[in-house]
């Protein structure tokens, strides 16, 4: 390890203790001009998941880095970016619960939201909003494309939603949401040409045709008519986005800082970070974390405030009082468990971020 | 489902929308009654530990009923407890991280802490820190056994801590804590019967001697000679405390409101809980919950606020908009989630519970 990384690390640990989530905001800024430059070579609009960071600081600089708008998944999210002034603003998802509460025709009065449907009665409670807030209700039609989570399933499904939309004077039809999976690019493209044609033929056209996730960078602008990406780990990368083949180490920009606290066993050792720290999400990897300092240890479990290492590859085991740096696997739920991230610019401490639309309710 | 829950429901819907953590205080009421039952038919003090709820008005309510004092898991809970009045406080775990920051002195010199540790470096840091603080700390050994986590792992090397202890003017020895696995317990006495000598040859007994777990309530009191036992769960109770036959479904305080946003395909639903709600911590149990509505019902996969439903069992399926309530598998990672609880009483909400200890770093 260099002298400013390990200047760094007693920085960290004498202003915030551990564990600590780090971001370098080199890497980061370094990942979204990295973003920007592959929806413009793909001829799409950049409009970032801001679901990773939470944080309307750095939506704010992709905005300023090129991107149209921004994406968050929760009515909340939206809240916390329009309070900072972004107004151009998609809630990728069904908002069933939070429209009931009268949060959703609250902020729609504030400002023109574009939100998600794939079922007549999420789009009755748009329409009810809009009305309350005396504001259309951009809507756009989630497609299922493959990853089986919403949208439906089939275009004469979405016809059906259109047509709601198009009778209904409070709604407007804004446009298509896939969210397609890595191999099924081609069945959303039969799915768009299909529901294209269909839509005409009423005299609906999707002014927004939205593609999502970091991983499908791979496949970014093969969808013919998609009019902008969503993707949101990109902007810290991860171990998943490693796996995935669109990040190396060396563009995470996150990394969780902790301490190895116990070393009560001669292959075992305990670190103070648990799952209330980097979650037990494994995004499908072995172990729940990457250890920079000593890539053979595995974090082989968790406690709540305890990491379990299992040391038994390592060569040169870590010591008790070390400090490790690791890269989670899944990045976009370890910042969510956190208030604050603290800032790193060229090895030294330069901010705290404050994750400002995490721990909400809806 | 009775009229009362379903009022419940319209009243958390059209007040916070979902999804919702909602407390039974009744539930949770009874809960902690029983929690100091158990502990005092055990003849042991009560000392819960507040990781579940990270809240001091319920740590406070706590008190009240007899617990002795409270277990933290973190420096930043600790920090909040004291902020709230709370002064006799251990802290169950090594603190390197948060010793090195200069937070653990600053804590001490407001009050009296009792810490943990399982090694020399750890009693370094709170030698150091308890002289910062000019006030000599309460030191606990932590002893291993059965859960592989940190603490010694024989009396011999406990003896090795105990004399640094008893050398340093500013530690001061207090006692040993201990988590049985659940059939450890008979270990555990043999570790702390040979451990209790060698401690009187050196003229040092242990005030407190700490057992842990709401599991090991079955166990309570089988530790000759312990003083006191530290349980978290409880509080609430969860689908794990079910599996470990320490709790009905009926004790569940904690829910979750969910609605179901999705119905895309004819045997899949979508909750709007996802990973970022319930958490990707399954507890070892099949599925990431309990609907009580559809008890059939499988939520078989997270996205971070979509949860995937896996419907084909059920006879009768939910349907969009249907909200439902869902009992967490491990509910202390589940509170950890949001900044409040709704709290409700004879079915009506009376208040909201700020989950006041979360989100920080150490």
């Amino acid at each position: 390890m260099d002298e400013k990384a390990t200047s760094l690390k007693t920085e960290i640990i004498e202003n915030f203790g551990t564990p600590c989530a780090v971001v370098d905001l080199d890497v980061m800024n370094n990942n979204i001009g990295n973003a920007q430059k592959r929806c413009d070579a793909a001829g799409v609009a950049n409009r970032p998941h801001i679901k990773t960071h939470k944080s309307p600081i750095i939506a704010k600089q992709q905005i300023r880095v090129g991107a149209k708008g921004i994406t968050c998944q929760k009515l909340g999210e939206a809240e916390v970016m329009a309070d900072a002034g972004i107004t151009d603003i998609i809630i990728a998802t069904n908002l069933l619960g939070a429209a009931r509460s009268g949060q959703l025709a609250a902020l729609q009065k504030r400002l023109p939201l574009k939100v998600c449907a794939d079922n007549p009665v999420a789009l009755a409670e748009y329409a009810k909003a809009a009305k309350q807030a005396d504001r259309i209700m951009d809507i756009l039609i989630e497609c299922e494309t493959g990853q089986q989570r919403a949208g439906v399933e089939t275009p004469a499904e979405a016809m059906k939603l259109a047509h709601i939309i198009k009778e209904n004077p409070m709604l407007h039809f804004a446009g298509l949401l896939f969210y397609p999976s890595l191999d099924g690019w081609e069945r959303t493209q039969i799915f768009y040409d299909e529901l294209k044609l269909e839509l005409e033929a009423i005299g609906l056209s999707a002014a927004i045709v939205s593609t999502g996730g970091t991983p499908n960078f791979v496949n970014i602008g093969q969808l013919q008519g998609a009019t902008e990406h969503r993707a949101g780990t990109c902007v810290f990368n991860d171990r998943m986005m490693i796996e995935a083949g669109v990040a190396t180490l060396e563009d995470c920009a996150l990394q969780v800082y902790t301490s190895v606290v116990s070393r009560a066993g001669i292959h075992r050792g305990i670190l103070d970070a648990g799952s209330k720290t980097l979650t037990s999400d494994t995004g499908g990897l072995d172990g729940f974390g990457h250890i920079l300092e000593h890539p053979d240890a595995i974090i082989h479990k968790f406690s709540e405030e305890h990491g379990f290492l299992d040391l038994s590859a390592c060569k040169i085991k870590p010591e008790i009082g070390d400090v490790v740096r690791v890269i989670p696997n899944h990045v976009c739920v370890a910042v969510n468990m956190v208030n604050q991230l603290v800032a790193v610019r060229s090895g030294k401490i330069v901010d705290t971020i404050a994750v400002a639309a995490r721990g909400r309710l809806v």
